[in-house]
């Protein structure tokens, strides 16, 4: 029996984001709750008594224990939790976790993965975990991509991470559309449509020309100016273009084995979908807050293990 | 003979700058004033006062002839002058100008360049002028690169821009250094270094890969992260990746004719000049004020035919 009495709390705590779920001994989810304390606030309020506050707003015992990702174990977060080396296990995440004492409470805290190559340095923290809940284990051959800020593709091979790449897609779209001339562009429809034919059309040139990115980034400028492109669509071209570059980096990177695999959710899921389906890449989609959650319940297990007269479902 | 009275005033008046020559009839700079009056500037304050202020500053004659190139004669600025549709020559750029009238004084603002094409909109203004200025006369095919916050690749074809195209990359600079997870590495040593090894081998790579731009941005973080780069190179990483991928972009966009041309002054110059070395393209560097100066001079010479009697030199 799984039972209503939560087994573990489980929290995705990324740069801007906390999340945070009450499981069962099944690893359902019993309760939720997401909030904005991100890195910032929790440096500001202290990390175990943002942590505790949630827990209370949930009413979790005292002792429940937690399982934690993501930039909470950065150098400039709770505690680091050091880097695992690419290429790396994924079910070696969770041996790599580091213990922090909070008052009575058992609580761990993930580590990323470093790929320590001077010709391609990258990290990750928070993807490692979400890749530990769809591939842990698996077998074969993958490429997965989890879009974001820093949108990330990753081989996974044989239940190990073999490399990955970090795109600064989602950070590229906020910075030029906010501080650069393309503002005046998106000024009256600031988001992209994975539906509209100038997205797709973005999407379809960036990939077949990369090399022409940052051309086609003023072009999403001119064109407005000459009148030659609907203003409505400068968001869409924007997005396609950066998203298409980012598809013929990640396979001249990361290769293009037989199954992609996408982790995404709401707006990034769709704009993700459009592109791939745009470019021809075959993917299929899992939900990105799920594999998190399910990353963090499979390192809870190897944490604290169910009694032998309480077996998992 | 030229003599030491002004034939008229030549003006570059860009988004961020003003510049004002005042030549005799032989072109030779009598007198010269550099202001930081661009376009927001000129806006609040009016641009006939911001000239006349500068003239008189300068004691030019009440009735001396102006003649202006640059973002004055953009939609946002004095008065529109009209964009010539490439593929354009570049001795009708004169002809395209507009008139103002200041008071007695004929001031003539000379018009920008449009490549209506859908597939490639793009716009200069001010870039015509210093090409007037290089190539007015000359014949045969040339790739022109005039960098900047907007960075120009031109193919010249028997006097004519035959088509070229806009790479954003100094403005991805500033706005990657100021506004994203890239200040934090540039935080110590914002400038890049045209001398650096690191300069040169981004530059190199990132030609050589341009599909991986905006990885290789990233990896500017992720290597500083690591300890495996040197943190006092990450401007210099950031600016020879961006640089690379413009290389890349303008081989592809506007093609590679046997000579190549820098137009470009100061820390841009020395920056592009060590990138183009880097990846063995041969180029000759022409200044780009002097060339600026000159393709004014030429279109005053259309403007005010010199006297029979006075002829120049």
């Amino acid at each position: 029996m799984t039972g209503d009495h939560p087994y573990c709390a489980a929290v995705d705590w990324g740069t801007t984001s906390f999340r945070l779920w009450l499981l069962d001994r099944g690893g359902a989810v019993l309760a939720e709750r997401r909030g904005d304390e991100g890195m910032t606030t929790a440096r500001e309020r202290g990390f175990a008594a943002v942590l505790e506050s949630r827990l209370a707003g949930l009413k979790a015992p005292a002792g429940l224990p937690v399982v934690v990702c993501g930039m909470a174990g950065s150098k400039q977060g709770w505690r680091e939790a050091p880097y695992l080396d690419a290429p790396a296990r994924l079910g070696d995440v969770p041996a790599g976790a580091i213990r922090v004492r909070d008052g009575t409470r058992d609580v761990r805290i993930l580590p990323g993965i470093a790929q320590r190559d001077p010709a391609r340095p990258d990290v990750m923290r928070g993807e490692e975990t979400q890749l530990l809940g769809a591939f842990g284990g698996s077998t074969g051959a993958r490429l997965a991509c989890l879009p974001g800020t820093h949108s990330k593709w990753v081989r996974i091979e044989n239940g190990a991470v073999a490399a990955f790449a970090t795109f600064m897609t989602g950070e590229l779209f906020a910075v030029l559309a906010r501080h650069s001339v393309l503002a005046h562009s998106l000024g009256a429809a600031p988001d992209a449509d994975p539906e509209a034919p100038a997205f797709r059309d973005a999407a379809r040139s960036s990939r077949a020309a990369p090399e022409g990115l940052t051309a086609a980034l003023f072009a999403v400028r001119a064109g407005g100016l000459l009148g030659l492109h609907d203003p409505a669509d400068a968001a869409s071209r924007l997005s396609g273009t950066l998203i298409g570059a980012e598809l013929a980096g990640a396979s001249s990177l990361c290769g293009q084995p037989s199954a992609a695999t996408l982790i995404a959710s709401g707006r990034l899921k769709a704009l993700y979908e459009g592109a791939l389906a745009a470019c021809g890449v075959e993917a299929e989609t899992l939900d990105a807050d799920d594999a998190a959650r399910r990353g963090l319940f499979a390192a809870a297990r190897r944490f604290w293990p169910l009694e032998p007269e309480d077996p998992a479902p």
